[in-house]
């Protein structure tokens, strides 16, 4: 799939007016550009730089010794090795192609743009002294957004892939439930379901899945817990897994039924009811052109309207091979978010939808979808949850 | 182990005067300080800042959402959350110390130690504007360096074990050898051998083992490739594994008789001779205080009088968590090594010896073993290759 994002890269650089992309990695193994895996598809042991053009040219700079791996995945026209320094080899490149505007990865907004590395930054800049490109340097932030954004079919099916097998456990989930159980136990019953499908999980096994039951504060804890799931408990999973590289990010509400009831008491469904409906709102909302901001804004709103205390994170973020992808984001103006609440949304990037609603005395309710914004609205990637899903523990 | 390399990092604060060590870190899926594993133990999802006084208090402040987890370590004496930005409790921590040098985790010249993102560095300062603390920020790379480097006896303990496991395995690659066998069949039967024994490899597993066999120009390949191994190659082997964290990495080297040799011919001979000289003489001068700049000079001085080429990179460099691990190297001062060659050695650091020798028409010779520097010297944590090891493909 390098090739693919690639060609991609060098459309968005055309569309953006950047006339290079640099970028640059050493110890790979030890912290490496989450771009690296999408346009070189290798590791490198020496400082080593991945050169774009907008001409379309592509040449690599790196270790003597990185050479033949770096030659061997084919996606450059020319690679070169340094034994000394790559200074000369770096400044001839640049010298002959005189780029106006340079972008590296590096952003104080998102981290899937922040590949670059403050001692790797300072080691470019001293490797251009008295050169005029330092003057010319840009984030790439802008670059990286779009390449991890805005998914081709291929992605697209893989992520739709990842959301059925994830709602594919949780559709078994209601017969594993047994009295006594706690948020510890469930989620070792998900993680063994999981691990028989043979598919990794989308981020941290510690809290994937986190497993969240009964009157607790919101976000008390992420990493499941001894607490019994116990009747008159609403309770919530948040879990994902990785298909082909590509990752879900799902939440589903649960209600254990106490003895002699039938349904949720009016309380626990007014709460599911509203959440449900903000998602909607935020969901029809959805296009290209509008800002997250707007969105978060919709779903937010709506929740405090209805007589709820508004949840303390994001309506949404991005979704692709990180389960918290770069980029534009569902989120209010706090500061922690920086620009992206404001950045417009476009066609084909993929987002959660994850509202959360503290029912008192019952528990939080979370719902997260996924969906794919299209020319004019979005479309959901999962089979969305309208209904609260209701369990007997002595089943 | 945290807690133990905690309290080191702070005894390092003292002999560094350093006053304050801060860690920052986001998103710890899509790229993290390496040092997080050390020292926290834990990933996080949103800006967070651990803080490491030389008075000995450690505080942490996180995201909102990542506060019962970092909690859950038990390793700080407060951790504070924030919801909007981390500023008021950032400067608020700061302030009260009020310390005269900030080591941040940034370096050109070793990766281990340059785990800060350029981005989060901007947003540093961007928090820290106004302040008086952008203008105390220093360089972490001393701590990082003692941090990694200087092993306990738990982490020697370890280290040698997964040499063990090494040698284990290259004492039975001889039984493995038949005649038509590729360099790349060679390592699928290292790694299935690895798999039996249920470790993970110690760098990126398309070069761990790199196997490589007869009469190529040095350095041709990392991979490997379908090269058959025929009597009258040299072969080497360089392959490592993870042993509860901790690496090694050894190479070997082989060479296959052809019909009616009982040994290998003198030119064979000379080149191996030579090379195992060249690590003895190495070895020999080690000790804490000398610059690693001196030891790769003995061994590249005496390969180059003998009428060898030099070999094309450093003599060794440190192995820990990390293959390749960070701070002083046994390298030549050029300039892509930056200032590392010329660091003093320390007790307890464990190094590589790695030279490699191009024997005309038969192969590169290569031995690579592990070391620790000792009060007076040094001691071997590998069996070292004395002898080349002979084989026949027809056994």
């Amino acid at each position: 799939m390098e090739k693919e994002k690639i060609a991609q890269a060098i459309e968005i650089l055309h569309e953006l007016d950047i006339d290079l992309w640099m970028v640059i990695d050493r110890e790979s193994g030890l912290i490496s550009d989450p771009v690296m895996d999408y346009v070189v598809g290798s590791g490198v042991t020496w400082l080593s730089f991945f050169l774009f053009f907008k001409n379309g040219e592509k040449h690599a700079l790196v270790g003597n010794l990185d050479i033949e791996k770096i030659r061997r995945t084919g996606l450059f026209d020319t690679v070169s090795a340094y034994k000394g320094s790559p200074r000369t080899d770096l400044l001839e490149l640049l010298n002959h192609h005189n780029p106006a505007k340079i972008a590296i990865d590096y952003s104080p907004d998102s981290a899937a743009a922040d590949g670059l590395t403050h001692g790797n930054y300072l080691k470019l800049l001293e490797l251009l002294q008295d050169s005029e490109f330092p003057a010319r340097l840009v984030s790439a932030e802008n670059v990286i957004a779009k390449i991890r954004g805005k998914k081709s079919t291929e992605e697209l099916r893989r992520l739709k892939l990842a959301c059925q097998k994830t709602l594919e456990i949780y559709g078994r989930l209601g017969q594993a439930i047994r009295p006594g159980m706690s948020e510890k136990d469930l989620a070792d019953w998900i993680t063994a379901e999981r691990e028989k499908m043979g598919l990794a999980a989308a981020w941290e096994v510690s809290s994937c899945p986190a497993v969240f039951s009964g009157p607790q504060e919101i976000g008390a804890h992420s990493a499941p817990t001894a607490n019994i799931l116990k009747p008159g408990h609403v309770f919530n999973v948040d879990f994902g897994v990785v298909v082909d590289k590509y990752c879900s990010d799902l939440q589903r509400t649960w209600y254990i039924l106490r003895p002699g009831e039938k349904e949720a008491p009016p309380d626990v469904q007014k709460g599911f009811t509203v959440l449900i409906e903000s998602i909607r709102l935020a969901f029809a909302a959805l296009k290209p052109g509008v800002r997250g901001l707007d969105i978060d804004q919709i779903a937010r709103g709506y929740i405090v309207s209805q007589g709820y205390e508004e949840y303390p994170h994001a309506l949404g973020h991005q979704v692709g091979r990180y389960a918290h992808d770069g980029g534009a984001l569902l989120a209010p103006d706090w500061e922690r978010y920086g620009k992206l609440p404001f950045m417009p949304l476009e066609k084909d990037q993929v987002f959660t939808i994850e509202p959360r609603i503290y029912i008192k005395d019952f528990g939080v309710a979370t719902v997260e979808e996924m969906v794919v914004i299209s020319a004019e609205g979005a479309e959901y990637l999962s089979q969305p949850q309208r209904e609260l899903y209701l369990l007997k523990t002595n089943q």
